[in-house]
């Protein structure tokens, strides 16, 4: 993979310029892409912006974030040459930032559950997750060293699992989803993939305008929740759960094992219904005149959302509220939990884009999550895990996920 | 002013039919629409729908609201001509709902500041106040029985009081922001204005999907807030307010004097810092690409908002997050609140869209506020009072709002 703080260090010391950085990508692009497939669009004539901290990286933008100066697609026939008038925020921040959009990566339409064409790097005869499968694959493929992707179920976590990238679903809202085509206005959030943590984390610091330092507090108190609620998972995943933990206390973490409160349950749920009913109302005037062209598991899935009542909506949010209380008080004893990040490795074949059972309840509960590539790999694809702190620790999520990563990396 | 309420029930009736509802609108606009300029835009050739509880009725939109058949131009010379692809949802469940868009009603640039064309109905050279200038307008002046607006800061509680209009914003979020040109995501609210409350709950059922009965609490208990944190309001607004408690107090409610928390003065001091931070996000684009035109109140703002620090920011949430607690607890106590809707009538000159002082902090905390219009007036001017009611609870604001307005009447 291509490490951001890697080409702004080799920047830094003259051993590369921003246009030879910028032209490590458009190499791995044209050795990667044809496979992969990780792009809706892509500006070859893109240059490095000539200024600012991120001058020479070439970033990834899923295709269901406005560009101004590129199409935007949805994932869609329907948005099928699309152009916004304006750059996303997010976009905009890159962009002041000194970074190149060099390209759209492809997202499942209007980032649900239909597969892309996207293949995964480490294996392509398997999905590379999704919604943000291009964004991950990118990442995953070293093609580009930064992308940006969204979460509403587990959109950034099980991707960056499956492909192997580093990244972060970050608090609700620390990065805006203006400008994001809506799937559920109070679950969608953007967020990024990188080589690293390292990479993260200065990524995020330059977008949010937040220090996102990495040092982890002293002897971190780390629990282990295995969600029961969400079934089993797969051996694989339980082997990296087992070993981020392993590798943790051995980093001088204490390690707890924690039973969610029983709100935990509850809000996972309840996420499908808030989910869903907020996509009746996001994708309405799709649904109202373009029924036909939406995509099949998605168009199934929005016929059964319009009978969702809005009372139904109503309670489900107040089990989200009572686990978001819940949250604050598990979290008043532990630094950050540990969980799996995906039920295993990427599944064969392209007709699913796995499976978002471990991922949902963060996002309804807006914590930052941090995908810890690779603990363990099965027939050469990675399984990662995820590291959660409490909401807006988002510095202290990547703190931890780093320990894990150093650790992983010196074992 | 044209009833919603009374026009469906006359539709009903047989006393007019769908389309002779609708004419009435269309005479009505071409008779006061040249003094008024409450339209960006106007469909001449729009007809009833054909179907639908509101089959006949024609609805003004502002027009930082996306419209698919129609311009957008968010009161902006940068988006002269602007098409959006997709109708916002509010404007879908409109037409879900069987309502005509008859076209884009003023907004001043971005929902900002700057004053917009449009004159004030009661006084042709005092402002219809802002930022939702042409929804006000449209319906002080009678040409629609319904408009959509949005506020931020005041921006539809304030021109409704201006324009002697009922008006509800409800609580964040009932209605989705979806679609919507983006000022401050944690404040930008889509609201309605009509003659009446009733016609405000009935508009707000069908667009909402939840119930929303007019019979107020028995006994209510009801507070009087005067907001002095936010200074001395001009006599007519203080003698609107004495009113408003008068008639409620008359008609079976308790009436308490309510001081509120501390808290309550903090966020309302907050709330430039958060709306400001946002809007240098939301609005980074065009500030990087069209700085020269930008209106220039809004201009001035975005150039001081670029130094407004994160932390800055992030703190001002905190405060924020502290008095919707509070609001909680006061509201335990309480049904409703009773405010200035704003400091006096309708400035004289167009110079300025008013003062929206007494309208920040209830849309910082996501509460229900419902513009009683009228309660005294001024040469000529109307002075309405609040009633907000505790988040979530937009039928007793209205049912509130409404057992006030027959007070008023029968008067």
């Amino acid at each position: 993979m291509l490490s951001l703080v890697d080409l702004l260090a080799r920047i830094g010391s003259g051993a590369l310029t921003p246009e030879s950085a910028f032209r490590l990508t458009l190499e791995a692009i044209a050795m990667r892409e044809g496979e992969i497939g990780a792009f809706a669009h892509l500006d070859r004539d893109a240059r490095p912006s000539g200024r600012g901290p991120l001058n020479g990286i070439a970033v990834g933008v899923k295709d269901i974030i406005d560009t101004a100066g590129m199409p935007t697609e949805m994932g869609s026939p329907i948005y099928a040459g699309w152009r916004p008038k304006a750059d996303a925020p997010v976009v905009s921040a890159l962009k002041r930032a000194g970074a190149t959009v060099i390209g759209k990566t492809t997202t499942t339409a209007f980032a649900s559950v239909d597969p892309t064409r996207t293949r995964n790097p480490h294996g392509l005869s398997h999905t590379p997750g999704g919604s943000s499968a291009g964004s991950a694959a990118a990442v995953g493929a070293g093609m580009v060293p930064l992308a940006v992707g969204t979460q509403t179920g587990g959109s950034v976590i099980r991707p960056a699992a499956y492909c192997g990238a580093a990244a972060i679903k970050p608090s609700f809202r620390l990065l805006p989803t203006v400008g994001v085509k809506c799937f559920a206005w109070t679950l969608d959030t953007v967020g990024l993939f990188a080589a690293g943590t390292a990479d993260l984390a200065l990524a995020l610091e330059l977008v949010s305008g937040r220090p996102m330092p990495l040092d982890p507090p002293a002897r971190p108190r780390i629990g282990v929740v295995t969600q029961d609620f969400a079934g089993e998972p797969e051996p694989a995943a339980a082997a990296a759960l087992e070993r981020a933990a392993l590798l943790l206390s051995r980093s001088g973490a204490e390690i707890w094992d924690v039973k969610p409160p029983s709100s935990f349950a509850a809000a996972w749920a309840a996420h499908g219904t808030i989910q869903d009913f907020e996509a009746k109302h996001a994708l309405a005037w799709e649904y109202d005149h373009h029924r036909a062209e939406i995509a099949p598991l998605l168009g199934e899935a929005l016929d059964k959302a319009q009978a969702i009542p809005a009372a139904a909506y109503d309670d489900a949010r107040r089990l989200a509220n009572r686990a978001r209380r819940d949250a604050r008080e598990l979290f008043a004893e532990l630094d950050a939990v540990v969980t799996y990040a995906a039920p295993g490795p990427a599944p064969e074949g392209y007709g699913s884009t796995g499976d978002s059972r471990y991922n949902r309840l963060w996002t309804l509960l807006g914590t930052p999550c941090v995908n810890v590539p690779g603990l363990v790999r099965e027939g050469g694809l990675p399984v990662g895990v995820q590291v959660i702190a409490p909401f807006a620790r988002d510095g202290v999520a990547l703190a931890l996920a780093h320990l894990l990563e150093r650790a992983q990396a010196a074992s």
